[in-house]
């Protein structure tokens, strides 16, 4: 099973970025802990970044016939991205949405989701530790649970 | 380490309610295979339900002194009870929300969470493992990730 | 044919509660005089009330596989609780909303109704004979009318 | 007792026009059932029907000092004819509303009644038959059930 | 100078409508004492009444070529009817908006005019007088007042 | 019959003070020409005018048991003051709103005003002949007309 | 192939109405081009207006069973007529919107199309010509491209 | 003179819940201090708690034809409860609200008061003292002050 | 203990202004009662009053390092104010909001406080007793209680 | 003539995408058509596509002096690119929007155009076909039609 | 060149009022400074204050003929006073709005400035030296730079 | 001192774009006047220009421990991405915000700058002498003014 992961922008600055919010850890000791993470659950995980929404939008084409299952920061782009939502549309894949902070807890322009309907779910509020769930989620979609 | 599971109004008709949307299984098949997991976790966790909003007040009051953290399924009260919010911030234990459903991608008084200034973070979409996935963010958080 | 009547809050001080709104009668003569004419219409009708929003959602609840129709004048609750909404949902049983007063030249608060996606239709205006009409109106749904 | 029956844009099309939320009578076959049922309670009630906003009004006016009560239908018109309002309030006679589907259960314009603080009552859900509710709610009016 | 007076729905039910708000004095009545007032002005002013908003909108492009000026209460489609102000648009002559009751006081959805933008000026609230002061009105326009 | 005229901000720099919209005329000039046109209706006059709201206050409690009529242009503070509008509910003397410009052609914050539900009635767009039409209006109303 | 186009309000005022919006080109000149475009597309094709909204109602109504397609230009009722929208969703005809002028760069009243769920597609900007492509889109429609 | 003090969700965590905003005292320490107080202002005062919504309205509906005068914080149910905004219409008893934080001041959705409509005056900011302020003005509205 | 009462626009019209809101007192009483209560309480209090913004402004920069604490009624300034609202801010006294009716059950724009933030606490609905629970307020607040 | 069309995010993947709302036909499918349609009509046209919403200014900037017209399908960008509008706007090029389905008929983000402003008109809902009623109209623009 | 600075509400408590956003330099300590720099400027300047709206407008007013421009900091009123943009208007004076914080990082209501429309240019968050930007812009404006 | 001075998408064609607004020097001799005035004041600063929102995400990333300062225009941006907020609050330098129109003279949507929460202050509506304007702001923020 084949899954890829794409993080938004800013997220290349998790460990310098608002350390309160995001936590201490880098990106780079991020990328390494969930691909160790990965691997623990077989699955063959890629990872991605981006700062540019239209280059998000090509890791989600580009996931199309190759990939299994997403799993997408989209980061400030989740409030606004129209553009994200049509490409997730677009592959059809199993999408799951993950945001290191609780989102429902800060600003108002940050509840709201404009990719969610491409979704089966959220989470956010765990750190990092989110995308070991979200892996989880897309194994047990695949086994029906 | 001690858990207390709260579920909110018409999830006791879960197998029964909607099952397109939340599923075929039993409320009491659910709260057994969670008992299950929370073992394996090595959890110690209770599961109420009520369908009155206050009941479910006294529930947050009760795990005050007597529980490490609470994982809530608020339904329907999620998206008006203050009462519930100001229960969560009275007693001021970890808590996790957890939801169904992808609330986020269903109508638009579904989006809103009342409750979600209270918890650490919000899993939804996941059906009944989100509850699971809510254990191990407990576990995680007092563990410091 | 089984037919529960359910009414919300304050419905138990008819007759006392502001009668140029909701009229003379009191709630016991008014379920008397509502028992009559569903006898009439050979109906086998039982009458409940509460105060409280989750018992309501408990005797929708109960109505699953025991009644063929619903009645329901969920009062002051009816403009904002998802959570009777929902039950209604989960039941599935054909229900008619029914309002003393002609909601929609007060307030505007009361012009919202919550629940009516889960309902066959809505009669408001006629007093208690709004519950007749509901019934007449439970019977011609089952004849196909 | 003598009572106008008035229906509003595309009533006439009723067979014809979206017929699982209008269902299949026509017309025709309505007006026939409805003069029917007005014969067996007693009541000399007429039938007007017009595309036209200003018809309608003009139907109105003319149900003064002529006619005992007037059952409206507006269609359409429902959802911004100040005019009709101020008509129905110029001539002030007993008045109900009624639609043929639960037209709070369909999309939010249709959820507005612009005319309904001129009205006692509105019937919505029940197809034909709401016509008929409405001629039993003016007997009671006048009777002062 | 030839002026055309249009009045909307309802206004041919003066001295019947909601005498506490319009007064006392007949449509008939009140043509007679406009025209009065238009001779001694030196008016030649003709007078027309609808309850459809189409043909107002004949009424203002009747008016083209023929008058130097409109008066118009276009009453309850003041709030809504776009097509007439597309038609006082297409005409282009002076024209003013007269009411009798002051809309400004009464219910939110009367303070709009929509028209408004294709008018010299308002007045509201000075019963049928409102009409004398734009017969002057549109004199002192031509004046260059 | 004394009547008080009341000017509120900027207006005493009419004839500077965008020509376009508020005409050529000083305010001295203005405050002449009304005077001269009040006579000539038997009216007693007084004209004052003040930049700051509460002294528009003040004015118009200065009125109370001296004067049988206000006309009132209360300019921006038209707008929002809330003050103004409890000063002539307090002294409940018949108050007729004039503005020069016709305020509801103009930006949207102009179009609403606070003072209406406290004045008879609203004249705009007739320049400084509005004010003229407003002594008639006051001389109307004692008329009984 | 039968197509009826049906014109809306003051749309028989063009040449003479705002002309740098709407154009140079008088009604009748307009009729004639579009009825020799339509014989050049093998089109058999009529076209009225009015400017009463009832009256294009009944207009579309006469469509059912008459004509393959509609072209449509509401107008001013674009914006606000339910009654057409229903009309249209009533006779359930492939239908085109046209406006002559690019109504989303103008006023935002003149941005919302209360028809469009109704209609195949929207064409605005393009002058009288844009009934000539909805010809063609018509035609289009029925060869499935 | 007999007075029934009404106190809402989580007031019986008082001394535990968010200290810095609700105060050290406990509510026990509360209740004994307010019915000190009571017997010192010669008031004859029960006080009742419940986080159940319909409790709160049986309260209310229990203190009908018992009592003179109602003190009531609703706390998070100010907010949304329209079921006791009714039941207080309903028993149309003198009613006081009152507030220990200054809501005013708080989160936006703290500042609309639901029940207000049905009171005499709100009391908010200052500690449980509010209580003793809402006794004396209880007493002070029999004594017609 | 030195306090400083300050009244805004139209206070000083009390007993002569909507008396059947306001009541029958004279604001001369009114302020002779308060200045007696005050003495009672071994209160300092000085009471003064404006019509303009500008000078409540004033009258609070002149209580800095002058006065204990401010009781203010800003009438209707209370509910636009920002400028009262920074004043209070700057002088960052122990203040409270007094209103003589029940601001939350009369008009809309009542109910906002934009001078809220900036105050211990509001009392309003209690008459001109308001004043005198606002000084035991501060006595208590001096008290720490 | 020389005319660039330019295509928005997820326009590549026509054919894949969505097919019930965006067809059957691919990217290379609809170009090679469209160059074809271009050639018929005498038109030297160039096709570009961006995902990134950047580029697609980069494309309107480079069109500036060189290209005669362009046709735009800002996909997802119609919604909320302001900096796609700025370009259009520096640019000054006469642009034609068109849109492969009917936005108007779909969710409501998608019926706001931020680009019209700067366009000549608007064609949406009839497939890839709406690119050549695009060329025409550039066309008939240059023609003065 | 002559310039005269106006200072809004409580502006004359710099060095007292809220230091942490304002600043611990007093009014008389800004005034001195502003002075000298505009003089190192070649500016005659002068500076006035006022906490009162109305004399704000006066100050405006009296600049006309007078001044070569203004820098006005209206504080409070930025955010409300449609008097002080009338005034600007009607003076027509070359103006630049400052405010000593940036208003746009704050409340919601202090990022409204509705007195921009009729400024040159707004300087935020630079404490007092933005008064010495404005007077460089001043310069420039002249200069046509 | 080392500053980064970035400029958003259409920046670029300055001298080209609505030279009414944006005036008619290039965006070269912009660049070649920013540097000279720079050096004047001994500032070290590189100027950067994107049309892409994620480059411009970059650049400020890029700026990270390079730069002392930031002076961001994000044009378009300014109004909707989130991204370019975080980014500002990521590298968390000193960072002022600038715009060569008066934005907030503009469209509604230009008033509105979501990246302010990150910036010490805004300057807009002086041309380019906004940002040397912004290059003396930020020495001032080191001198500590």
């Amino acid at each position: 099973m084949k899954i890829l992961t794409i993080n938004g922008p800013n997220i290349n600055f998790l460990g310098i970025r608002e350390k309160n919010i995001y936590g201490q850890i880098t990106y780079e000791e991020m990328c390494k802990y969930l691909k160790g993470e990965a691997e623990k659950l077989e699955l063959d995980m890629d990872i991605v970044q981006s700062n540019i929404e239209g280059e998000l939008v090509e890791y989600i084409q580009g996931a199309y016939n190759k990939y299994d299952g997403i799993i997408i920061n989209p980061a400030a782009y989740t409030h606004y991205s129209i553009a994200i939502l049509d490409a997730l549309k677009a592959v059809a894949l199993p999408t799951i949405e993950v945001h290191i902070s609780n989102v429902h807890a800060r600003e108002d322009f940050r509840k709201r989701s404009v990719i969610a309907p491409a979704c089966i779910g959220q989470i956010c509020g765990f750190g990092i530790y989110g995308y070991v769930m979200a892996m989880i989620g897309l194994i047990n979609y695949y086994k029906g649970l």
